[in-house]
């Protein structure tokens, strides 16, 4: 039995994996600030004598450092996820996800907590030249301020690595779809698609090719790999082994809900500024490691549309 | 003519490049904090009209957002260079490199100025496995707090390019040697050989390979590649075509002041954790502008030695 502490532990993929690791018999803290968590994601976490709930902030450094002592490993989930209106606010990928993720690495030091897991993004990648795209692909550069952000965590936890013998596993994910998903472009295509059936406006051109992976996928893959590293920091890709493009998501949910709407592209290459036209990633690294999806990305674009149908309440919480 | 903003314009290379500029008939203004920029290092200028300075700390936002306002270009070099005691304030490297890094990027944007050149290191390589290293060499691990906090700044840059229309020029340097140097392993031999002329002790082995470049050489690389690009963000790693190991230069100290002293190794393939083992790039990408640098290593570290000599002040400075 381990003791596993979760920055955002009552968002989308953070209670999933709360309950998962609750499941196996494990010790439970999630610490989230229900800026985007969600009370009800671990309402049933609640009543279990192995979970405990901690409402707190990354940016509370002596909140966080009091929540934290006495774990085993960390999750630091809790993140600024918004990549598309980062040049709206140009401090917030700073301070939620660089500098909470200093505070998260020293909350643990002063502690003496040792073993990290990041949600790190594959948006590290910038633009690649290089497709499925490996962990040790050319040297990117970055195009977005939710990137950069990340990759300066990912910097500090490797630096943290070699400097106080801490052991990392670094995830880079594409775009995580499944139950409790509140966030991206199925919620946005279903959104669209209640106030107007008949017509749809899709941002770009409909053909950027993005890979995606079911949440439970996701969870089986950080923890398969985490059993099975040693000290050290470990990047790994996390994702399907196939891409779709938003055309072809978009279909699916059309189909999935019955409806034919008109398309209305936005035209160009990409959606917004700072959006990939390609995400494909090399996962070999964690497959050589026993891993495999269970399900495809059509199956997790289908069970996001039933859970969304299922939770309309979704579209109203943010 | 330009105007040129500096942040820490009275350092070792900030103070050489505000002479540069002001003889090529530029305006320059100088933003540091003297934490360890020295007054001496700026003195003559400050008779000269195309010159100002403000003392000021990049972490003070309101103060550099008033000084930046009406230049072409910055020159971002202020920065935490102490990489060997980064673990000793675990900190010092967020808030001083990339912290202070974003405050300046604000602060342009907030003017309206589109220009920067930033001092990133070839630390951001941590261990590389290709050498010479090219810029984009396989994507690297982290191995010091100063290297990440490098890194994280080249990352908002390049987001900044992206989603600001920014211009950059982000540098990764080796060591620079040369006039007012006054950190780094020329200035810890000296100081040892002041203390104790008989023996010397060494960090690590002695057969640690580095790459230089003298300062003038660092200068003109900085403003050829300046001229000669377009729109974006563009990376140039700047070092001398050559290297050099510890016990070499080390021989160089010793003979330029005619000293033979023993010497005692602490061991170790490294001098610290974190230390590198061998830096040297790939600098391709710049000669192939048309820059080449004038003098080599071997001349640059007696350049350094003799100014040191001539200037024991600077071993009392710090």
């Amino acid at each position: 039995m381990n003791r596993y502490f979760i920055t955002g532990g009552a968002g989308f993929i953070g209670s999933n994996l709360a309950d998962r690791l609750l499941a196996l018999g494990h010790c439970v803290t999630v610490y989230d600030n229900f800026s985007t968590g969600q009370r009800w994601f671990i309402e049933s976490s609640l009543s279990q004598p192995n979970f405990r709930l901690v409402e707190g902030d990354t940016l509370d450094a002596s909140s966080l450092e009091r929540a934290i002592e006495g774990h085993d490993w960390v999750f630091h989930l809790a993140a600024n996820a918004d990549v598309r209106f980062g040049t709206d606010h140009p401090s917030r990928d700073l301070q939620q996800n660089t500098i909470a993720t200093h505070n998260v690495l020293e909350a643990m030091r002063k502690t003496g907590i040792k073993q990290i897991a990041f949600s790190s993004t594959g948006s590290v990648y910038g633009e690649p030249t290089v497709f499925p795209t490996p962990e040790d692909c050319p040297f990117p550069v970055q195009t977005s301020l939710y990137a950069a952000s990340k990759l300066a965590g990912e910097g500090l936890i490797s630096a943290y690595c070699a400097g106080f013998g801490f052991k990392a596993c670094i995830f880079r994910f594409v775009s995580i779809l499944g139950e409790r998903y509140s966030h991206g472009h199925v919620f946005d295509f279903l959104r669209k698609l209640k106030a107007d059936p008949a017509r749809i406006e899709v941002l770009g051109n409909g053909k950027q090719r993005k890979s995606y992976l079911y949440v439970q996928d996701c969870i089986s893959a950080m923890l398969h790999a985490m059993e099975r590293i040693d000290a050290g920091v470990h990047v790994f890709n996390l994702g399907a082994p196939e891409y779709c493009t938003v055309d072809q998501s978009l279909s699916w949910i059309c189909e999935r809900i019955g409806l034919q709407p008109r398309r209305d592209y936005s035209g160009g290459e990409r959606g917004w500024i700072g959006d990939s036209r390609f995400i494909y990633l090399d996962t070999t690294r964690i497959t050589q490691l026993g891993w495999k999806p269970q399900i495809s990305i059509r199956q997790a674009v289908i069970k996001t549309v039933d859970y969304l149908q299922a939770n309309p309440w979704l579209f109203e919480a943010r």
